[in-house]
């Protein structure tokens, strides 16, 4: 027997409305079968970087052949286009936005479609929400083993947003940034444990509202072995430096959001 | 092969507590081939209105013979009814409280059965949680083919509510009103394009804690096209008239609430 | 036809973020055809008292054979064991911190397995995630037929959490507390009907603040019979003590929050 194919989303819908049930329903129309997974409907409004580290994050442990549907799109009904990416034996659909950019930095075996074959869409489509009008019944005819090409022209054109990286400030000094802060306030960098594990870690700073504040941050292996209330680090499940209290909401207590820069300083 | 039947679930349980999983477990035990898809569980508290305008936006896109539980219900264990509506080829079971009204009104062949064959319901029913022991075990019941005359009686003095209309003030004034918002803070409006396309629009009155402010609104065709942070309006998704901030929540910036008027008025 | 194996969900992870998503993903790997369900991942974080109750009064509407994931683990990465409880027909998976309490006080028949057997684990885990590393696919090959014994040993010294007990004061006064808020505001007690039918009540104390206050709390049969916006009491659909205010938040009108104690006194 053929397992069910999976179609994920991924939108800025918020749990509230009825904007996800629609782009539900709109794929079950298409195509019954299908096992509609919801990722995340929470991305912050417009928040197409929290959107790219999301799915970025999400898409590596799903099967092969599942179709991603991301819908965090501000440029609705403007000229920006719809695309459809083939990457890593799997599919993804939404706006040119940058909405991709962890998935095309990952691949090579890339294909990007710019969707234009209007017999896939809903008729009657609207301005601003392509989610239900383009986005949900492409990726429910996807699902049905429509070939990509079908749905428009390969483009080398699309649009890849400039991710936070890094930076060495001289050989013994790193500055990165918090991309992430989770529910329970950890704070997630964009610093990779493999880079950094050139410099012997010793404190870091935090960056709280334009006064640089150093913090000594010591390092356990799991949240749970922290034995204070005070600022700690681990390496995140994602393989990226994180800081946290223990049982605690660091985000709240240190009053530290995304976007703030982070150091990590060699000793000598 | 025969796909799998949809029930689809809008409630006002939140998406905190055990009261969506137990509705789904109920469901699954009858009927566990039976596709549950989550439209929304965040209406607001007791808010019938706002329940009756997200299930009559989201059925429209569902297959055929997809049954629809609607559970907003601060009515329940007193004497209204349990009801089953058959509509469209589609089917909702819910409270007689006119949670279902746009359905009503979008539709000529109509069945409404008070729902009364308590075999159907789990045993021991309490009578604070009929969404767990009436509508859950109907809807699954149902959903396996049993015929909806088998569930009750036939009614026709169903709940209907009374939904706010526009009004013509005078030739050239409709007022309407604010009828939703949504996570962006965008302003949905009960005025469709169809009707207020005889007049020429030129600014709408926002009613703000009683006093009546004049803001001149301009039209764009979508989010993204407006050129500043002030108030737009567009024709939305659902053909309504709805207002926006680009990228901003014009329900917090200007103080918006739901039920708040709006007028629209020709230039002479 | 064999119906699709269900794993549920439980967890503290919220909404946003990317941490449910990949749990399924996981799952959907080793098992394409699951049924997943979500029951609750807004467990407030940590709250390992709050999990065993939602988990405690959901499964056991479930069909046989479900397999219930529950991932509220401050604990990850500690020395806290992983278990897989099996109980009543059904599975529980999960980390060894009581967040399977009632399961355990409901059950005889009961096989609690150190979850060991690492070739079931994603490799590389991490410390940190092992609702993805360890549980997730755990629940995954179980649900794809391995005997519960190829997981680990049977264990007799699981965790069992210290659940509040009504307490009788005196041969007429027994105190309770508010074990649960749920989203309308409405305060579920720990006081079974079963237990308090030997007193006949008459009023209850709030305990606001170390402020002892007599409320009298008439009852009703259901929400929509109370008749003022006053205290009134009702027995829930899980057989307990609750008490509400018609159509109003009963928490945020009286400041109750979990915890606090609840007296219920005869009359003489």
């Amino acid at each position: 027997m053929q397992s069910r194919q999976i179609i994920t989303l991924t939108t800025d819908f918020g749990n509230e409305g009825p904007f996800v049930g629609i782009i539900k329903g709109v794929v079950l129309n298409i195509n019954p079968d299908i096992n509609i997974v919801d990722i995340c409907h929470n991305i912050r409004p417009y928040n197409i970087l929290e959107a790219a580290f999301i799915i970025g994050e999400s898409y590596k442990v799903f099967p092969r052949r599942t179709i991603h549907l991301v819908v965090v799109d501000p440029g609705v009904g403007t000229s920006r286009r719809p695309i459809l990416v083939a990457a890593g034996s799997q599919y993804f659909v939404g706006p040119d936005n940058g909405v991709f950019t962890r998935i095309y930095k990952e691949h090579n075996d890339l294909d990007v479609i710019h969707i234009k074959a209007e017999h896939y869409f809903l008729k009657n489509r609207s301005s601003t929400f392509h989610g239900r009008d383009i986005f949900a019944p492409v990726a429910a005819w996807l699902s049905k083993g429509i070939d990509i090409l079908k749905f428009g022209d390969a483009i080398s054109d699309y649009v890849v947003l400039d991710i936070p990286k890094p930076v060495w400030l001289s050989e013994n000094v790193i500055e990165g940034e918090i991309i992430y802060i989770d529910r329970f306030g950890n704070l997630n960098t964009n610093l990779r444990f493999d880079e950094i594990e050139k410099v012997k870690r010793t404190f870091i700073n935090i960056n709280t509202k334009l006064i640089f504040r150093d913090i000594n941050v010591p390092y356990v292996e799991t949240y749970g072995l922290a034995e204070d209330k005070g600022l700690h680090y681990l390496l995140n499940s994602f393989g990226y430096y994180e800081i946290f209290v223990n049982r605690g909401n660091a985000s709240e207590i240190f009053k530290v959001e995304v976007g703030e820069k982070v150091r990590l300083i060699s000793p000598n």
